[in-house]
């Protein structure tokens, strides 16, 4: 089901540019770029860790469905990035601004972004807040000096496939 | 400095056999299979997350030194793999009684073992336990019916490179 030969490619894309992280809160999506994440093994399964700010409207989101979508980004999708990186959904539908089409998910109720060239489908099984006390001064003052910490979701990689794209 | 391109040899291995955990306390180096892990990117860096059960030797060793390596095992390592997997380095010297040759690190205390075509060596900056409290039932039955929780040790990898086996 876990396809390992998917990994170069989102890497790849996750260093350069992004990935679009999608959730789903009251019947409405989002997609969020992140340029953070791990994909490993963990209790004998696949997984995804996302890093999601408190802040964000997608803390949000999937807090409410538990579930998300990680979708590698084809060709000529730089200014979904850029935009889905900048601006938050809490103010914006993202998905209908920027005409973005879903697709329905196998496993999960997040859909998935059409034109992505692999998808994740994952399942929160796990969360951990950051905790800060703990963590380098270095850091600290680097990434959070707004305070506004990650919690990590571990998401249990149910469907990954790869699909045709124009 | 860190190369995709380690990453399918390093899952399928991960996958099928295991990688060799190796670090130091009191000058006396030991190593552990491991069969979960993630590689990402976090804080814009490259990161390895171990998780080592707090029942385990190496949770001594990683606390005592706060750095280790990670090591893809060559071919016709089934036996160290074997023996590390399963034999405690608080009762026996598994780097001595396998005859391993080690190998400095350029970065870390820990050292790396001969042998291994690609190493990471990685530095924790951060740490956190497993809340049992949140997982699902399932898990915990499943994966610590004796209530030996893991803690995750985030790894900063600060070199990463190939090296030539015979």
């Amino acid at each position: 089901m876990f396809k390992w030969e998917y990994l170069n490619l989102t890497y790849r894309k996750l260093e350069d540019g992004g990935l679009l992280l999608v959730s789903k809160r009251r019947g409405r999506s989002n997609a969020m770029t992140i340029g953070w994440g791990f994909i490993g093994i963990l209790w004998g399964r696949p997984y995804f860790i996302v890093a999601v700010r408190k802040s964000r409207y997608t803390h949000r989101c999937i807090e409410a469905t538990k579930d998300f979508t990680v979708n590698v980004p084809g060709k000529e999708m730089e200014d979904i990035l850029q935009y889905c990186g900048t601006v938050s959904g809490r103010d914006h539908d993202k998905i209908k601004e920027l005409e973005i089409r879903l697709n329905m998910s196998r496993e999960v109720e997040s859909p998935s972004i059409s034109g992505c060239p692999i998808v994740y489908e994952c399942k929160v099984n796990y969360k951990m807040d950051l905790n800060p006390r703990t963590l380098p001064k270095k850091i600290i003052s680097e990434i959070y000096p707004d305070e506004s910490f990650h919690t990590f979701y571990f998401g249990e990689i149910v469907a990954c496939y790869k699909r045709r794209v124009r």
